[in-house]
């Protein structure tokens, strides 16, 4: 079992990579607010659990098995924030909310929010009326706040 | 600010207080698979929230604002269950990412989803084409898994 603190970890590590081609222990620690000696103790515990390991050269690297993990991780990232637009929730909620909400997202309710991103990608219709239903309820409540 | 923990004890009172018209502490230990020593100590840190107060006769009881957030609670977590199960998930997996997600879901995404759930409600055909469109997914994944 990852806690959510590793799985932040990974997902930053596999984002650096990804960026940059490496993961210092300076720029993991900026990128999630924690102090460096922070990054140590958990790189010890994701090296334990051989999902990263220090080269002398290249310093932070994902195993297979860490890359995997923490390609996952974004990838759930992503889609949760890609969810949450299409509902037409503002960014700011969007980035606070997902930190906190993909780390209690299993693997099936991933697939099934991600089927219902790509069904509303795919069906403009449906989006639309989705939309016009969300203005339409929007002007109900303007109703009700103006009655009070 | 109140933790994940004092979310669901609210939402625990509110709920046992609904359906039996009183919260004792042994009640509220089982329910959240918690020690009776715990719920006391909870209770002590709500009632400095001013949420519950301790009565002579009647026991645990909310105040008016932890019964409204106790309702809130209690709504949120119906409606995020509402939500997947309209996307499929399964009853398992339903209990167990709900307990995690709630507490991360923000009053305006509480909205959105809301939003979602009545409108698929309203508008059976887009719900049909969106099962009709996991179907046809769920086919395509399988001729690809007979392809390795
Ligand atoms: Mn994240
Ligand atoms: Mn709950």
């Amino acid at each position: 079992m990852l806690t959510s603190s590793m799985e932040d970890y990974l997902e930053k590590i596999y984002e650096l990579m990804k960026d940059k081609g490496y993961a210092r222990v300076s720029d993991i620690a900026s990128s999630l607010s924690v102090q460096p000696s922070s990054v140590t103790k958990m790189i010890q515990k994701l090296d334990e659990k051989k999902l990263v390991t220090y080269e002398k050269y290249r310093g932070i690297v994902l195993t297979p098995r860490g890359e995997q993990l923490g390609k996952l991780m974004k990838q759930r990232h992503k889609m949760l924030e890609e969810f949450l637009r299409i509902l037409g929730v503002s960014e700011e909620t969007i980035q606070n909310d997902v930190e906190g909400i993909e780390h209690h997202v299993s693997p099936s309710t991933m697939d099934a929010l991600n089927n219902l991103v790509l069904f509303f990608h795919q069906n403009q219709e449906c989006l639309d009326e989705f939309n016009e239903f969300c203005i339409e309820l929007e002007e109900l409540k303007q109703v009700d706040r103006d009655k009070k």
